[in-house]
């Protein structure tokens, strides 16, 4: 048997887990929590579909790389609540070590090639990265308009710590943070999120 | 307010159904049913990790389109059982009024691109939908097999039935062919599958 593709499987196997991290946020118009597959595969129709609002051109390919593994640590390191002001949540050493595990079960090459694409993820420096941000940021703003506040509401999450949070859409499509910004201004005047 | 992104917007929210379309198959070595927007996103993961293994060079971004979107009818039609003999369960007129309805959200040469994207795949004549497919079919082997019979022993479906079915992935790769049958072989071995 190949063992290239032995170890390829087994992967495909592994990563079948990221099925059951769950992200604080809810589904639109739901009570059901969304969990990383489900919320990954949103982020890669979005990037589909709207990359052409992206500041710069980007590779698409090399976005839906990055969308569709960029959660996939967290299998080993759990989901950190982006408004969690006790844990840092990007790149912290157990998720680098997640990532070496988990890709590491791939043939070498391919495990460092992805372990790259997720740590250009991660530091959001390049065209690619700052637009997958973006849609990263887009997809709970939706959500939680949608759900009367959902975890702005849930945390006691106010409208300028969201804006703060939310800008970084901004840095990849000045298009998407502008419909943002309104649908954050909306929401404030609705009530949904206070001042 | 840019009126493409505004519809793009649209279907961004539509599509969040796929998380309530439920398969008949279930999670790795589980009994929680599989979601279609989970399912596409194994199957692009899987594409990224297994396109070396393609019969033919493929163009991976054409095959992350497929699978991301290639269920995306379902919202409107439902998922169709691969074993159910009383149901045609490709290319049937309500799945083309579906993609019509959802896909038809979109700006209209966005949607007309992506309503080709879709055909494409159901057709199976190309490299890309070729390799689309046989992922497709690997995906409900490696949880049958998980899953001491899945949904095979659940429907009294057989070996033979069962290799009928999943010969078409030779069509995409014979390497990933080679696998799958060896499997097969395994499970009815050891009673998994009965002739």
């Amino acid at each position: 048997m190949n063992e290239s593709l032995v170890r390829q499987i087994e992967f495909v196997k592994e990563i079948d887990k990221l099925k059951y991290v769950l992200r604080r946020t809810r589904l639109l118009h739901s009570d059901r929590r969304e969990n990383d597959a489900e919320h990954s595969w949103h982020l890669a129709v979005m990037a589909i579909v709207l990359a052409e609002h992206a500041n710069e051109p980007v590779d698409l390919l090399k976005v839906l790389k990055m969308v569709l593994i960029h959660d996939i640590v967290e299998i080993d390191s759990g989901d950190v609540f982006i408004y969690d002001t006790q844990q840092n949540h990007t790149n912290t050493v157990e998720e680098l070590k997640a990532a070496r595990r988990i890709f590491g079960i791939l043939p070498q090459a391919q495990a460092e090639a992805l372990i790259e694409v997720w740590k250009e993820f991660e530091a959001g420096q390049t065209a690619e990265a700052r637009f997958a941000r973006a849609l990263d940021r887009l997809e709970p703003l939706l959500q939680n308009t949608s759900n009367d506040g959902g975890t702005w509401k849930e945390f006691d999450v106010r409208y300028d710590q969201v804006v703060a949070k939310k800008k970084v859409i901004a840095k990849g499509s000045d298009q998407i943070w502008a419909f943002a910004e309104d649908l954050l201004k909306q929401n404030l005047e609705k009530g949904i999120l206070k001042k």
